[in-house]
């Protein structure tokens, strides 16, 4: 396997989303380095703790791990070796796995990331129920200023085919109009924010004459492009029926520029789990019994509508399209 | 048992969150009857579908539910029948699960419902994963201009003990200075949001000149008062431990508010294990081993200090707050 | 849609695995009627609480039930209303979340059932983690006398090309000395079992000379063999998760004979939902990316070997089967 | 804090579930060292993949785990440092989220472990649903001619308290009566899952003129005490729970004997969550509210009796337990 691209592995220099305490801290943690009788990872412990920029000031943080490939093979063989010798044969179990669903042995391998994301991409996130979650708590802690405002290259009207997407994007001018919409409102909902606290650095009240508003209160203001950030931890069978739904083309832009870099993530971790992923999840299909039915037909010769095999215009207009190569 | 106060039954008048079309909808479903072979709750059915207003805008409406008290026995026992047929028996047995927690016949009861709730209100109430939802897609549709403005009597200081908090209500003036800022910034945010969206009724351009912003991106303009709306299905042990959680002194007021009108849901629907509940949960104590020896000690005529069980302040105080009554 | 085999509902003669006075518990269930504003399905209040025979002890029995195909669409839409009238789009609806894995409506819809099956079949079962269960207690109670002897014409050797699961049927002969073998040995098991309880109907000794060992201890000697039961609550989502795995040719024929059944259920229950699973999921096939690339290259009048795809030999195998009709 | 007792590490001999060819994959397994960034633990390290004994045949091994206290604590700041340098904060902060069950920082931490154990007490594990299973498949594979025998000091009577539990212990004679009907039927039950499978070293049939039965079929003539053996993943909150229910005096004996094992586990995994768990769950008391009544007025000097604040008799009797010292 092609190994991934080393030109990915972030830049240690600064990221906006990133203090040069938070920088000092992280360079101390990967300076540190144990002995251990547990499966490692080369290729993540390369990148462990290192924050992999998302958007503008987001970012995701392979903090720990749990097992790699040989752990599915293994709890696939319920064996106490590390499954047979040769790649060849883990790679073939992992497809076989992966092919029949067989979805246990992927889920004894876990992750744990750190990720600073808009509040709107995190409500989409935390739909996903089987993780574990702690989010930074705005009713104890003063969220930072700073919020997501999208590049011109991602602000699109409403898609006019897809009632939940986006179309065609706006030309430079009308996009930046959109831009300073965002950003001006995101200042001055800030502004308000830090009003309302009436909080310095030492937590005592700039103006005096005023009361300090509970911080569960005042963030109620704060709009939904603001960054949070959380510990998200999740099994690798999770991990990648979350990739199957965030990193397709129907996912909005914002989560799928995070579900693009976890699925190099998982590259690096599980190779041969990725591959089998790829090739049939990501790349596969689901075809209906119709579906399977009208290709039969065709291949042996026969012309098939869409009424020949009892499907609606609209099922018929998404099958054509699964039959049509992906990038 | 004393049955649940009828003047709570809310009044079938307007309510700020429910449009005119809602109302006949909900009148219309409430009208209709059907017969069922089905254990059956009188004082559920009797608010079914029915808005129970919450905060300024929101409301909570149970829409559906499985099973009731004789469920819960009869997953203890699992038999066939409705259990031993004198009450007295049923809640005992009910007290003795709920002491000993034995959860799983909890779960053989459902309840669904349909709330209307602020965004920060959602994040918080979201963490409990043990449950179904179907949340309001501002990808797909456009959110109505509602949003939560906290009442004067609920405006406080940040606490100076509990730092997730609040203290000290704000005086009638600087409360209405934070209702000012919290009303304009949310007006301003989504008369943005609607120029941003360019729509009018019919989903054309209201300004021809200008291109429609897809919804997905509009929607990050708006702030976390902003309501939404969910169908949200639990089982009765879960609800349960939303409400142990929820109904607490230390959530945050506007939750408590939402599992307020929950717990009296829960004492019509299920009054003898709201009873156990009320006993062994809300109204409980979980004291440690320390706690448990100092209690001993005490009872035994000894005078007992922190240091004597090796608690620190901070736990004996703790332990001292438990020992007062509550309510 | 045709309607389901009414000679599939069960006769409300005896069964096996009912006593007569289960049977008269049962007729009193249904004799009662309540009136309710919930939805309600006509075909499953037809068969409620009534014992559907499995395997040669076996039930289920459908104890309740929450929603229908409306509350899929109604969750689809989060609106008030009872989605669109017009039942072509319903169907639509529910064809186009079964494609697109939008897994969420379907989860709004709950059943309850009463199972009775064979320990080694609980086994199985008991995998599905996301639903409710209430085991009967064998530290509790007594289990009765009876197992689970598989019928002549289910009594198969090891399958030689699928290493779990069954190939031809045995020769008379040799199919009713398994049958031996299997009885025997729980009749065996049995008697020492009682032995070992030393309990007559009243709980007293048997003989007053031996002790009475403890349930906990004493079922240990019970075979995988002897018949459990439980209640089983789960949701409309996770109930046809398990279906497709289940009521798959690849399951065990015992625990298929239960899926088969419940499948039934399904169908009187969602109609709709039933059909698009029955199209997008038990009819439909995943087709690995390689696989797709092979279809269209055959459409294109190509001919394809595995070779040319990078799938091995077994892959291309899997592949080829999937091409074929099914049933 | 006192260290986990070192002669409790198991020696490295010879244990019965153990063959000398594992015993070599597990020396070899132990003996590779790799180097990590990761958070690593001296204590759990030193018993990595090390067969921990419990009952006659049966072991638990840590075979992975990710995080320590520390992770805890970092995930309860959602910070990204180490939390505060103190030992005595980070032990103070547990026991804070501990006692006011903040649990989705202990969910940060995982375990996996290998487990032989048998079936009766695999089929009350298994209840606890939030955890990661894979068990060795009896359908693919053929079980080992394994099975428990209670020692004498377990076989006991039922109680006549406690309905699910166990009275006297039987005097030797009886008991080893016990042992002798357990121990035939298992050989004879598992004599003949061998005559069904008809099976050699090599696969090929023992008795040419007989079939082979599929394993599948075969395996149900084996009796509940048999072992299995599987991988169990969970988080520290999830093994606490667990450990909660079945480290407890009212779980059966011999699941307990696994809890025990594990409790030490955790001592060595997590020190400091340990220390909260015996505090405040293993040695605490939930006081219903009749309780907490009752402590107040017995407090202020009152002689309370069951009738003054409430309670039933049955219940009246579980509170003075509670107040009564444990070991």
């Amino acid at each position: 396997m092609e190994s991934p691209d080393r030109t990915k592995t972030p830049a240690t220099g600064a990221h906006r989303g990133i203090t040069p305490e938070q920088r000092a801290e992280i360079d101390e943690a990967r300076a540190a380095q144990s002995s251990t009788r547990r499966p490692t990872v080369e290729a993540i412990e390369e990148i462990l703790y290192e924050p992999l920029p998302v958007l503008d000031h987001g970012f995701v943080r392979v903090v720990d791990y749990m097992g790699d490939d040989a752990a599915v093979v293994q709890a696939a063989r319920v064996s106490y070796g590390k499954g047979t010798k040769r790649q060849r044969d883990d790679q073939g179990l992992i497809n076989y796995l992966m092919r029949n669903w067989h979805t246990s042995p992927f889920e004894m391998c876990e992750i744990k990331l750190h990720v600073k994301l808009p509040i709107f991409v995190a409500r989409q996130w935390i739909r996903h129920r089987t993780a574990n979650v702690n989010e930074y708590s705005a009713r104890y802690s003063i969220l930072d200023n700073e919020f997501y405002i999208p590049a011109p290259e991602h602000i699109a009207v409403q898609s006019s085919t897809n009632r939940q997407g986006r179309g065609e994007v706006l030309d430079r001018e009308e996009a930046m109009r959109v831009q300073e919409i965002l950003r001006n409102d995101a200042l001055r909902s800030y502004a308000h924010y830090e009003e309302l606290l009436n909080e310095d650095a030492e937590g005592n009240p700039r103006d005096e004459g005023r009361s300090q508003v509970a911080r569960e209160l005042a963030r109620m203001n704060l709009s939904l492009n603001f960054y949070t950030q959380w510990y998200w931890k999740t099994d690798l069978h999770n991990l990648t029926h979350f990739l199957r739904l965030r990193a397709d083309a129907h996912a909005q832009y914002e989560i799928r520029a995070y579900a693009d870099v976890l699925t190099e993530v998982l590259e690096r971790w599980t190779p041969m789990t990725h591959r089998a992923f790829v090739n049939y999840r990501l790349g596969g299909q689901q075809i209906s019994k119709q579906g399977m039915e009208a290709i039969r037909r065709m291949l042996a010769g026969e012309q098939v509508t869409a009424k020949d095999v009892g499907m609606s215009a609209g099922e018929w207009r998404e099958f054509q399209a699964q039959l049509k190569p992906t990038d």
